[in-house]
């Protein structure tokens, strides 16, 4: 009889290709799969809440996965931590019920992202932050975000080679928040569509210079990606929690 | 006639040899040097306030130095962050008389030393500050901390190859503050000997882990190093103010 376990992890993505598994390029999912290996010696497949991109961290990233034999929570979580890299960790062990998978049984997602607002660069924001150099007007951000709550077809936030049947998004909260040298966004759905919060993101910054004049209801009535702008860069972007 | 700037410095400090110039190895100053060089043509010796130790960052490090030719602050400024490694920026720009000193003419610094006070490391916190596994009591680090303001000899809480005249420091402020998943202690006096600070956590943290009744009192009077206990590792400390 199989055991199922949970993970909750930390990463700084920087030096990974992503979290999915693929040919020539180090990712997440391949760290954490050794590590399970030489932890348990099982050939383990891990299942991912959300497919982060090269370059994109977290700080609740959630996986799932199963052992034949079964183990201690404490000896996963200082066994996992004692082999994985310094850059990624493992927070929280869980076990779940057979039935729990990580990307399908996800109701709600929140990703965080970083803008570093200033003329000068900082050597602690370059790898978790956008440096936006010029001042971003945050009053006319949050009043076109607020346009985004609902239920809504994302197609022109969505990347166009993405693989989604649909492009249907409860987007529930999104926070605009001044920080002590930059910006931080909030952002909470029921499902991202690939570089959706980094699409809008994006937006938001182009609004927040006044270059442009945005209708953010027109842009999500076109369905089309050509509509709504620039992406903004991986690295301030954070997946932050996964709740189920 | 020479023209007299000085410069406020952020830095990571991980992959560099301390700030002081020396053979073999990679610091902060010759980084400095080298990137003033390419952009003024000039040879430059800079003065910096505080010698940070291999391994401590900076928030706000402060350097001087003259060149032969004038050049605009807002050259100086972008140039050398155009020119300067990613973990190293300057932050201001400022003029300054012919006889200001970086160290010499400091009147207080400002250190900060962060405790990741986790049994789980995070991947954020590995450079920038020190895991410590046991909970610490932080009403007893405080009620400690206390005994070390005012003005004592504290060749106790210095390295023993220091090249210090006198251990005497006014010993202004030390604010010991609980913050998400560790503890955040603010120190400020008029002057640091070499390893101070470090010393000083190092001791506290052996406080807060509740294994040793400690008189601070009676360490200082003792003026012995062998007194005071461990060092705390470079990596959580930040040198964060230099004023004038």
């Amino acid at each position: 009889m199989p055991y199922y376990y949970k993970l909750t992890l930390e990463y700084d993505g920087t030096h990974y290709h992503g979290f999915q598994k693929q040919p020539h390029h180090t990712t997440i999912q391949e760290q954490i799969e050794n590590a399970l290996f030489r932890l348990t010696q099982e050939t383990v497949k891990i299942i991912g809440a959300g497919r982060t991109d090269a370059g994109v961290h977290a700080m609740g990233q959630v996986v799932n996965f199963k052992l034949d034999k079964t183990m201690e929570h404490a000896t996963l979580l200082h066994g996992l931590n004692a082999l994985l890299p310094d850059d990624i960790a493992v927070k929280k062990v869980a076990s779940v019920h057979a039935d729990f998978h990580a990307r399908y049984g996800a109701r709600r997602k929140t990703y965080r992202y970083f803008i570093h607002n200033s003329a000068i660069r900082s050597p602690w924001k370059e790898k978790i932050a956008w440096q936006c150099r010029s001042p971003l007007n945050i009053a006319k951000m949050r009043q076109a975000a607020k346009r985004l709550i609902g239920i809504h077809d994302f197609s022109s936030f969505c990347a166009t080679d993405n693989d989604a049947k649909n492009h249907l998004v409860h987007f529930l909260k999104i926070a605009i928040s001044k920080k002590e040298d930059g910006i931080q966004i909030t952002l909470t759905a029921n499902r991202f569509l690939r570089y959706m919060v980094r699409n809008i993101v994006g937006l938001l910054v182009e609004i927040g210079r006044g270059k442009k004049e945005v209708n953010i209801g027109r842009i999500l009535d076109g369905k089309n990606r050509t509509l709504a702008g620039m992406t903004a860069p991986p690295q301030g972007l954070f997946l932050m929690e996964v709740r189920y």
